[in-house]
This record gives structure tokens, sequence and C-alpha cells, in this order.
């Protein structure tokens, strides 16, 4: 038995127009797949500019349902090529009800479900509480073709809840789909630091969950955003197995041993000694 | 008002005398103090030598109550240098029962409170649950004479939940007593994997939090087991702000900036966001 994954992460510009966006992700899979890409996932609202950077209602033209025109498409795209998609969509749930979506398509084209972003910011330029309710959902993980997967959205990367729950629901291997720049008015130090913190808290969810973890972000600058793509994969030691650059489009690959993680939980089996009693704190807002 | 904390970590290798022991840290707390340290924490265990490498009964002759001689010594110690002082300490609580706690003393000199180690590990070389009884005090932090702080123990530090319940109970610092190390039989390549590991998780840590991170660890050669020292502290962007050596005993200093902190929870202000309604999986054993 092949225990090996094979993941290929999409980071890209954004495009204009989304039947851009469609055809150079279409090209994307196509390459991944030709190179024995088995799980594809791309950025944050990869159809489209980051535009939550302003708050402008006519922007909810650009959601869609899910099931709805992109998703149908790319089952057909995954069937083709045999691979697991995991999208990340906008998606219109009802007049005024909007949410951050991820469709996970599987292999043979059936879509095996879907995630909300349930941790939503809102800063100047993340102006994202404006446009997307929090997911209802929860956090937990797909059976795909290739392994038991889960997937956060962005903001969620943040909340090791998130990643916890992820893995306490079996995921071997956390995505993370994100849209995460420097703003023009902050320091170039600054966002280096920012950018370590990001790389650190993701990390650190893979060590504690030991597990994969796989952030993919876009690059490129639009308008006040200077996005720092550094799209990585990261082992259950935190340590980056790939890391895309800070500029251009490209396609990350890394390969995910489910045997060596089998292995390291047993010699570290953090999930035997959690203190299930003394969490429920965790559940509250502030302790005070 | 003054809103920097100047931290001292004693990173030293293990004694075979508790009464050298005592008399090494008393020197180092002195140092420490005349350098301005505020806040000063010992690795863990650190009257002795890691006995947990094997099980053998005879060691629990080591352990003391809390109070108890070595608080009562250091009391003094603290009161003369107007410190805070974070022991760990082999507590003797009843026959047959022990922990593995931290007491915190005020620069009074009063005992503020105690920690008793939460998770507690097993695995060969790392003995603890032989001897350790996990902690019923649960997660929490300790108003100091220098701001609050939270302490946690070891096999804690692979916990997000511990550092998660400590932040949320207000600690702006977290510390993290320790003996981590690397195995004789296993390789070099393989321990600077897991202590890659333990860098990253615990810079999670305090980045999810948005509040500085010190861990304290021990150096030197004991039997199977080599120290890998390497204690440190981190800012909330995860960044190595102070960082000791892997062999040899020292104290690292390290100044931590409140306001800093403050400001940098105003723009990333993780907990405004958290998802307290959809947490009640944390404190499940696994979702399956």
């Amino acid at each position: 038995m092949n225990t090996t994954i094979r993941l290929a992460l999409l980071q890209s510009r954004g495009y204009d127009l989304p039947s851009e966006a469609i055809s150079a992700t279409e090209e994307q899979i196509a390459e991944a797949a030709g190179q024995g890409a088995q799980i594809i996932c791309t950025q944050e609202l990869f159809l489209s500019k980051y535009f939550c950077r302003t708050q402008d209602t006519d922007n909810f033209d650009l959601a869609e349902p899910i099931p709805g025109p992109t998703s149908l498409h790319f089952q057909k795209t995954a069937k083709k090529h045999g691979v697991v998609l995991i999208l990340s969509l906008f998606e219109r749930r009802a007049p005024g009800l909007f949410h951050n979506s991820a469709v996970i398509i599987d292999a043979d084209g059936e879509i095996l479900g879907k995630y909300r972003k349930m941790h939503i910011p809102q800063d100047p330029g993340f102006e994202e509480k404006f446009y997307f309710t929090p997911g209802d959902l929860g956090f937990g993980a797909f059976d795909c073709a290739f392994g038991r997967i889960g997937v956060t959205i962005c903001w969620d990367q943040w909340y090791p809840e998130a990643a916890r729950l992820c893995a306490l629901s079996g995921a071997n291997i956390i995505f993370c789909p994100t849209a995460i720049g420097r703003l023009e008015i902050e320091s170039e130090a600054l966002g280096e630091q920012q950018r370590q913190a990001w790389l650190n808290v993701q990390k650190g969810h893979a060590v504690a969950n030991a597990c994969y973890y796989a952030a993919v972000n876009r690059v490129g600058a639009e308008e006040q955003i200077n996005f720092w793509g550094s799209s990585f994969v990261s082992d259950f030691y935190g340590c980056e197995i790939a890391m895309a650059g800070k500029h251009e489009t490209e396609i990350l690959y890394a390969d995910c041993d489910l045997q060596a993680l089998e292995q390291h939980r047993r010699i570290w089996p953090f999930f035997r000694d959690r203190r299930i009693d003394a969490y429920t704190g965790i559940t509250k807002r502030f302790d005070d």
C-alpha cells in the first residue's frame, strides 16, 4: 500500500476575470496531475482579486452557490484527472447571506463536502465581516480518495482550536487557502515579522497535532496589499518540506508520508495525554 | 509606567546533590537580579538530575512538600532581591501521591501560587507516569509584582490547550520549565528534528495567544539522555528575542514589552473572533 500522498498547492496572482482564473487554474491542475499530484488546493477566493480590500455591495455579484457553476466545472476536471480538488469560493447562500467557503471535490468528481470559514477577520484592507457570515458547519475532516484531510481558511490559521478539531476528526493533512500580505503603509520589517508569525503559528499546528499542514497564499500587489506568497507544507516537526517564493505564480509540490506520521505518533502520542477534563475553559470567551 | 519586564531563565546542568543545586541557583539569582531581572525561572526539577530516566522507588526520597524546605529557603531569596521566582520542584503530597510542580514566589517573598504539571509523558527514558500524578489545579495565571504570568511544565508545552488557557486567564508571559533532550540511541538528525519541533510548537503558542513565551531547559548528558538546552524567549510573532546555547549552563535574559503586546493585540485581536460556540469538541478525546 502506498502511504505517500503528493500535494500540489496552486499559488497564484489574483485575476480580473473569473474566466481567466478558471482557465489558468485548469492549466495548473493539468500540469500538477501530470506530476503525480493527488490533492490539489487553490489559494483563497482564487476566482478574483481579493475584493475585501474595500466594502462594496457590488462585490456580492462575485458570489455563487455551492454546488454552482464553478464547482460543476471543476467536478469534471477532478474526474478527468482523478485528483481531489479543494477550491476556495465566495458562496452565495441567500440574498444578504454569504460565506467564505471551500468545496472539496473527490477524485471521482463527486462533491465530498463543504467548509465555511469559521473565523472572520475585520481590519483595514481586510473588511471580511462586511462580506462573510461566520461559518455554521463547524470544523471537521473529509475522507477523500487519498486520505482523511481537514480544511480551514485564512484567519482560521491563527486559531489552534481549528487545527485541533480537524485533527481530532482524524485529519492527517490540514489545508489552509489564504490571502495574506503586507499593507503598503506598513514597513517591510513589520511585514516580515507578520510573515514569520504566519509561518510559526501554522508550523505549531503541524507539531501539536502531529499532522502535515499545507498553506496556500496568493502573490502580487492588489492596490494597498502586497500578498507575500510563501505557500508551504510543514511536516509534523514543523519543518517546511516545501516552500514557494514570495512573488511568483507557481505550483508547489510536497509528498506526505502517512506511515512516517503513524510512527511519529507512536512515540509522541500527544492525543493519549490530553486533559479533556480540564479544557472546558476553552469554550469561554475569557476567564475574568 | 515601565511596561517592560526583564526575565532571566536559569539554564543549568543537573546536580548530584540538592545542596549544590541550591547554592548554584542562589548565585545565579543574585547575578540575574544584579542585571535587573524581575522574574526568574529555573529549569524543570532543578534540584536534581533528571531522575525519571528510570523507575525507582528510592527517587521518591527527592520529593518535598510545597510549602517546604526549598520554597521556604527561596522565599527569603526572592524577598532579599525583590524578584519573582518560579521554581520547578518534585512535590510530595502524601505517601504514594506526588506531583511535578512549580511554586511561584512573589517579589515580597510570599508564595503566590502553585502549578501542578497537567500532562504527564511516559516513554523510554522519560518514565514520568510512574512518578507523577497528573495535576489537579488546572491551568491559569498569577498576578505577580511585575505582571500577570502563566506557568506550564515540560510535556504541557506540546498542548495548545495549556497555553490557551493561561492566556485566557490573562497571562501575558507564559513560562515553561522543561527537561528535554535526545536519547543516545537516537540519531543526531532525529534529535535536531525533535528540537525544531519543540521550538516550533512553543513559538506557535506565542503567536496564537499574542503573548511572550519563555522555555527553560537543562543542559548536559545524564546517562542515556543528552539535554539540548536552547532555552529561549519568543515574542508574539514567534521570533526568538533570546536564545541560549545547547550545552552550557547560562543565564538567559529577555525584555518583554507589554505596551508592544497591547498594540499588537489591537490590530490582530485573535480573542475577539474565537468561535466559542464551536469548540466543545476540544473537550472530547477524539471524534470517532
